[in-house]
């Protein structure tokens, strides 16, 4: 094998902006090998974004790389990237009550983990709805590890020349 | 870009036997670009068995491919496979109640999926489980496309040399 695939260092501290084939602009920052900050800029949960989620990262190749996290509102999620060729792919699992009123999500999740908690258990949790989407990265910049000044608003909040002011 | 991510002719008709590194082990097959059968040898859910569940494929890389789905259990899945170094790498995003009772889950679904949509009502959902892990490889063949003698039993039955028999 012509890499080691516990070695993250090529990945961990990046900084990456990218839009969805459906149009849906996300923002994700690989905090460190366990945590990511997220914001999202639209789709059908628009403004929503997180700081600190726990996630599960792995290396696929030499250049590729895949990050996995469940989240408070019960969506899974399983992104991959490949650095190399600039391809993004991600795979989104929503519970039935996201689709049904994706505004529920719409906030700054940490200061509402009880409310998210909460309309995760009264659900409805099913049918699941998958969303498997290729993305185009816009942006990919390395930032170093736990800079908390990365994602540290809303996208409501962001100059309008974002992200080309970060380019 | 070195290849068309929309070309998936190098993974369709694929069959893969493989390992976790938590010792659980697997098979599967790639029986076309939107379906796959798998066969669960041994772990949580050893000897549960599925035909023709409906999956999202994608290519990340030349060599590197993405399998996702949501299945009738509740169960999110999310599959890479790196044909060129033999890396595989699953998460599993497992519902509470599969947790609590896996033996609920091992039998042909196929027979079983009132069943199986029954227990998924019932629950409960949550916490998610999430086993992230990396696999070896100990088959990889390429049988062609919607072949239903690939797997058409329960582990159980199978001889006692399998997956060397193949080889």
């Amino acid at each position: 094998m012509s890499f080691d695939k516990h070695d993250l260092s090529g990945f961990v501290g990046k900084h990456l902006v990218y839009t969805y084939d459906n149009g849906w602009n996300y923002e994700i920052y690989i905090k460190n090998s366990e945590t990511i900050d997220y914001r999202i800029h639209s789709g059908l949960v628009g403004n929503r974004w997180v700081k600190d989620q726990h996630v599960y990262l792995a290396r696929l190749a030499s250049d590729v790389y895949k990050i996995s996290w469940t989240e408070p509102t019960g969506t899974d999620v399983s992104l991959s990237v490949n650095l190399a060729d600039k391809v993004f792919h991600g795979t989104i699992f929503f519970p039935r009550w996201v689709m049904n009123n994706p505004e529920k999500t719409v906030c700054f999740q940490n200061e509402h983990l009880d409310e998210m908690a909460s309309y995760r258990e009264a659900g409805p949790a099913y049918p699941t709805e998958v969303i498997d989407e290729f993305a185009t990265l816009t942006l990919v910049r390395d930032v170093g590890e736990n800079d908390d000044t990365i994602i540290n608003c809303p996208a409501s909040e962001l100059p309008a020349n974002f992200p080309d002011n970060l380019r």
